[in-house]
């Protein structure tokens, strides 16, 4: 038996998610036109304090195309980071999502940049029709090497983008671990900090495959449109809101994203000086030989090499800390 | 209470479905590589006896536009019904997901149309690069108004495509309710008679969200790639497979297609001359005037009104003879 | 020698443009930003007695796509005729240059339709996400078939497409015709009729490679972006802005039409009974057989079979009374 | 009086290109059915020793755009330089023209890599549907900073595109600069190298707006599609081949590219140490800080400052050796 640690999208669905699964089992109205769908906007406006739009959405690509078109035209481009998801793991969605909109990549330690860094490459762009003009910055939170972003960082990123006329997205895969370690409130992270749209995650998080683009204010044009028109707005919508209404209920997601963190704080603990980056959410990357992998393997723990002599654990909401207690033991023993 | 006729996307998921869903809810891996998914073609190879590739995706739309995009390119046209969902329904979708393809209209009573009527349109259409050449067909069985296509319309119809190049795509959103009218194999109805893919629909016959792109042999070029860039590949996709593979055991989506088949014929029978359509799936048009239709609705049911003076019912695999009997006896009584 | 009557598109390039692509010919600055270019905004401002935005391009074609671009978005639509040069002669440019836009194709006499026509197809489209939905008109002038809009026939579509928030494009490859034969002013027949774009074109009346799209005030967000992306910002272009200004000196545009006008007039005059359409531009479209056809062919006159039992001869700038004489004359006599 | 060297497309056409127009100057057939067109294929196959389908088009956005669009699908990617024209200059065309298709960028000295930084990128790509897939490489030559690729690194990369199964395609914007200076055949460089396209640029080199797009071999399917649909096929194209074919005339591209070699050569050695890279073709890239780019420009000198303290310099084909003998004292002056 295989415990697995390669990806937060390998763990179940939590009870409370299948039980409203089942809650909404009866006949409705279609698309989002049901009574679960119609609750969505007032219950994350609760989380998130204003007044949102909220449409769900069955991955975290389809929030990140809908969302970066609603900011962008297709002449334009999305500054971000060289290893964000939208640049690396999504087949050139935000290409198709947008019309051949464009990914301007930056640098910066822990798949995180600053503004410094938005500031540095807009210097270098021409203002002319010649060369493709940013539209909107788009961060990760966490971040790809689980990074949480404080509100101070993300509101001093909204700075540079006001600065600058650009919009503010930011891709939430792990919003809930992010908040989960950094304590801030969703509202300081994300429009007080200047945030104009946000994937918001649930699937990792012991959702089945409900996730939420939010819009902080009215719906942009076109959003709802493009959700239809790609394919994502499904015909028994309400199996989608019944999710994200689950994992609201009682801050499940919260719940959730502790459970998660700690875990990862505990394998983190037992890595020690391997860790290539802190655990700020429910990843680990450490140094590991290609022997150690091996023996770690060999004893029964999956996850991914993260190029040569690294590797990445994730860990979710599920994992009770005796589930993780044998892996910290063993990364120990190493 | 309402009793709902305006959608089958209105109806309840199947308790086995949901069962399905329960029994997949473990860790697994992630995307299409766990077991649900891997049994996937096997399983509709052995309902279509043939060699299949089979895509889970979560709606009839983008099926149907990864289906078209790997049967044509931006620069060419798909010949269809006027009326077909992919025109009137999707908000564009084929033309985001072909790149700019356009679907050229053709007529036909009941949203059906014949061979002659592909001929007659090539005829219009100059062989040069001024004007948009056709590339594939698509036909939608049953059809827009419920009209179920027999193996031999297909066959004619798939002569014809071959005979001018043309690929041959069917919309099988009630693929279910044609096959369990028709008594036709789906062999028959498809590959055997020049289908190139299908877009088999589950979520309006008892799924939650899961339909199913089949390919008759390999998986052409960019098809994946495509699913994955359109936002379709989801992380937790065993979710998705086990609903079909339910759908499939013990061919459950026979039985529900011919318990929804089998309500509309009672509604169908009641509507007698009144009928626009013969009822050879799950849908009744018929004949309504505005103050018939106000005194169905007042009398608790819900429907959609089909232009002036008609109206659709839509019954699902969830009716009972019992639960459609009042509807029967009320239109009777008009 | 053939009497090419095709089309406008085989005419000559007139004297006055060729010299003024000499004069144009020493070293400038590159793109749009030498003197011919920048004095085109204020040249067309005359011209049409407002302020413009024009834009240079190679092709109709483009001017078109770029227009509709600006009009509207990808998941939208735009009302035109079923045999506009958009949806027929254009291998499908207006998705390419919008994104996926649609063509919603209307009917009428003579390829121009009415108020009446675009209220009905509106009528006959839901307000939803599912269809969709209309945000620009399209009309041609001259018509594909060589009529000529009336200020006060624009002006009505215009109060149409204000009603119904819709923007107005013209595509005016044969604008200079139409102008010429009914006497508008430009300013009537556009802008202060409504219009928001015009494609004017140089090419079928004496230019040899240079459009101008023309949008009456601001150029709209993502215009000059898109004539560079679709790879229509020359780097070179004071030779098309050359061009046009030669077109525009002495109002050389208007006498080219004149003559062109008025040498359809002439075979117009000769097809008596034969016309399908009244000659208001330079086309005549005529009742011919195919001996009638084979007999003035092999008398030395080229021209386009219009289906079965017509045909479409075009004249252009350079057609003197004493060349369409033989011409006329040999209709006449059959 | 300004003497410009800011770009080669600021140069006037040459005597021989304006008398091809004027000799095309009268009536033939549309588009590219003319005689003029239809002697590109021979013409250019006569300079590539081979048989050829050649495009011509308005501009070197469009025909690498057209090019890139038959050698790759939108869900795929382009390997190129990080400064390559496509990448930096082109307003995001390629994303246009393929679909959505992404640029890879590497790195190289003087805008040019090799088959190592193609290899080591290729490595680091998972072969799996969430990341982008290559399909084709692009090379520049000459290079973004005037580097012309000998035959041999051009067949270095070839092998290198072969042994992963990408196509390869060259702009050529300054190609007849790169050919004039290492000497060798247009073949060598080309498809013997393993080239399936090339932008082959005449604009910059003495012609008015005509570029040609060359396919070795068949025309790819979609090409011709694509250039219409672009707005790309110009209904006078007569006038487009007409220059191509003057400047094939007598080999005039190559005494054209050897003229503005000369001159760039005679900067080029006044530069000295001054210079960035040697000189291959028309560009002189040089060091120059602010004080010393104000004394030339105040001279009446106008270039592109090139980041701080460069510059860049370009010739042309009318620059005579006594043209720039000025320049170049100048700068030794300094």
């Amino acid at each position: 038996m295989v415990a697995r640690f390669f990806s937060d999208n390998a763990a179940p669905v939590h009870p409370q998610v299948m039980a409203a699964l089942a809650d909404a089992n009866h006949a409705d109205t279609a698309y989002d036109g049901d009574g679960w769908s119609q609750r969505l906007d007032a219950a994350l406006g609760d989380v998130f304090e204003t007044r949102v739009t909220a449409l769900w959405t069955a991955t975290g690509t389809s929030a990140n195309g809908i969302a970066l078109a609603a900011l962008t035209r297709g002449w334009q481009s999305v500054l971000c980071h060289r290893e964000a998801h939208i640049e690396v793991d999504e087949c050139g969605a935000p290409a198709l999502f947008t019309g051949g909109g464009k990914l301007d990549l930056l640098d910066g330690p822990g798949a995180k940049f600053d503004g410094a860094a938005v500031k540095a490459r807009l210097a270098q762009i021409r203002k002319d029709v010649h060369q493709v003009q940013p539209a909107a910055i788009s961060i990760t939170n966490a971040s790809e090497y689980g990074l949480a972003w404080r509100a101070a960082e993300v509101a001093a990123m909204g700075d540079v983008a006001r600065a600058h006329g650009l919009a503010l997205h930011m891709d939430g895969a792990r919003f809930a671990n992010a908040i989960a370690f950094t304590g801030d409130s969703p509202a300081d992270v994300t429009w007080r900090a200047g945030v104009d749209a946000l994937s918001f995650g649930f699937v990792k998080n012991g959702g089945m495959n409900a996730e939420c683009l939010i819009f902080f204010g009215d719906c942009p044009p076109g959003a709802r449109e493009l959700r239809k028109r790609s394919g994502h707005l499904q015909s028994k919508g309400r199996f989608l809101a019944a999710q994200i209404l689950a994992m609201l209920d009682g801050d499940l997601w919260l719940a959730n994203a502790r459970a998660a963190n700690a875990a990862a704080m505990l394998i983190g603990a037992a890595a020690g000086s391997r860790l290539l980056y802190p655990v700020e959410a429910n990843e680990v990357f450490l140094r590991l030989s290609t022997a150690e992998a091996a023996h770690l393997r060999a004893a029964g723990y999956d996850f991914y090499d993260w190029g040569a002599g690294a590797a990445r654990l994730v860990t979710a909401w599920h994992h009770l800390p005796g589930d993780v207690a044998p892996l910290a033991a063993a990364i120990r023993a190493l």
